[in-house]
């Protein structure tokens, strides 16, 4: 196809986090039909971050054999409180940003139109126009990976609040005098669920002298471990593995209850890296632990499931949000 | 004034609560012009009790000097999960109430429009209209008594959400095996934070020993025990009941922050007895509680105060709501 006849008809996803950038392109019936990813470098500062995301996006359109001019829309999800309005990341502490005209400044470079979302608001976003059956006037996605983060639908629409902060559920406090967040708090919900809370509790009993079969996989370091080998571990009968993502998983069930007594959504989502790896393992004991803990009468017809858009979520939400916005 | 001449300008504002009805009769300005008192004596069961509220409502009336034919719309508030649509208490543990037509009932016997809302959500819904200089578009209005609980304003109306349970937040855990909560769980906000709580509290360290200038002014069992108590106790310079109420303070302060993390409201209202009584020895250590826990950006410009309503809230919103409605 030449660039005379290109139909800009395609758009383009983009998960921008403090560790990587991870772009997709959609076609016009928001398939992915290609990828391309970059390690976000967050430590060379805003702009070279910026320079970044531009060359991740503009790989993955020629790794697709397509131009800029056939993209109608990009969608972005950014870590941290972002104004979709001004297209400003207003703070980003993982990034170490403050007020940076994201939109402004890709869109110069891209001559598309970009548009901005928080990261667990795009993956709301995705899982609920692209996942759900129905339509539900509210959901509540919570994603559990490195942090812990949600996104609120109300009304059909994504809910960010004032600050444009809301769906912080990861720094709800769980357990006053808990262990230590990364937030500064202490018993915070992510400090006490998250893959960063699941790893330090793995560590710290292994130095103390646990066994575990994870030893023999990764080495008494324990060095590379991820989501996916506590799963293999489980699956290998280890107990110790078996009893710290159970305790998770009662933990990511509290919150959820906790979370339907606040807000009563119709359906909660849960996605993210942790869910992902050890869905089989831990979805069963966060539903059980939820009808427990949460309110007579508030679970009532309540849905919770598990998304199955895994890594691709923020893309897929990104593509969905520059289908909306250019519609 | 004649009946034939009556212009039906009032509006009655009912706080319908597990153990008391107070009526409130308002005039077109909803000024409070005379109020009544009955015990709900839930034990008697729903249809005894809706007489009760009957005759509270014809007694408030009554002593205004005023008839029916004068009054344009009922609002009342109702504990637990109630569906303002088809004006039924669907659920109500206090009461033991499930699936209660109120509406029609309330309707057939005073012939005048009633409206039904959740109690929480009518006493948000008064301090939203009544005691805001601003309009903000987003609110939480959190009540401290004998139990805890909230009414969410979300686009400047009530949110209620798919259960009509928004806004349980006395039973988001903060503590996971915490003190006993009346719900079934342990360490709900509820639990830790509420009359009921702090009253625990005192009573079981009065019983093992501890000291207080309480049981000189009431006597070794603490009988008639009342949140002021706790106040002239601080006041006479009790500083046991000071660190009871400071504790009780640091809980709300965290969940505040958690709430604020997670809806992003642009102002919290703290109201109910308790804050009621003890604002001047609480206030300060809630908000100070509340920045420390709250994530970073997430407090920019979001005020929390403490209503003035006291124990008026619940019928100043049902006036609001009867207004509204009969518009």
């Amino acid at each position: 196809m030449t660039e005379a006849n290109a139909k800009s008809d395609h758009y383009v996803g983009v998960d921008f986090g403090g560790t990587k950038i991870l772009t997709g392109i959609f076609d016009p019936h928001l398939k992915c039909i290609g990828k391309s990813k970059v390690s976000t470098k967050a430590e060379r500062g805003a702009s070279a971050v910026i320079d970044r995301i531009v060359r991740c996006v503009k790989d993955a359109i020629d790794e697709c054999d397509l131009s800029l001019k056939q993209v109608k829309g990009i969608g972005l999800g950014a870590p941290g409180a972002v104004d979709p309005d001004s297209g400003k990341v207003i703070f980003a502490a993982n990034l170490g940003w403050k007020d940076v005209a994201l939109k402004k400044e890709l869109e110069k470079e891209l001559g598309v139109p970009v548009f901005l979302e928080n990261d667990c608001n795009i993956c709301a976003l995705g899982v609920y126009e692209t996942e759900l059956k129905t339509k539900p006037k509210s959901m509540l996605g919570i994603f559990v990976g490195t942090g812990i983060g949600a996104g609120i639908i109300i009304d059909g629409k994504l809910y960010s609040g004032f600050n444009k902060t809301a769906g912080e559920v990861g720094h709800m406090v769980l357990e006053v005098g808990g262990p230590k967040c990364g937030c500064g708090n202490k018993g915070c919900f992510e400090a006490l669920a998250s893959r960063t809370a699941i790893f330090r509790r793995v560590l710290s009993a292994v130095k103390d002298g646990q066994k575990t079969v994870l030893t023999e996989m990764l080495g008494n370091d324990l060095k590379d471990l991820r989501s996916g080998d506590l799963r293999k571990a489980i699956r290998k009968g280890d107990k110790f593995v078996e009893k710290v993502i159970e305790e998770s998983a009662e933990y990511i069930g509290i919150a959820v209850a906790s979370l339907i007594n606040v807000l009563s959504p119709e359906i909660v989502v849960l996605g993210g890296g942790v869910i992902d790896a050890l869905e089989d393992e831990m979805m069963a004991i966060i539903v059980e632990t939820a009808m427990d803990y949460s309110l007579n009468g508030t679970m009532n017809g309540v849905e919770i499931i598990a998304s199955k858009t895994g890594d691709d979520a923020g893309i897929i939400g990104g593509a969905v949000l520059a289908k909306k916005e250019t519609k």
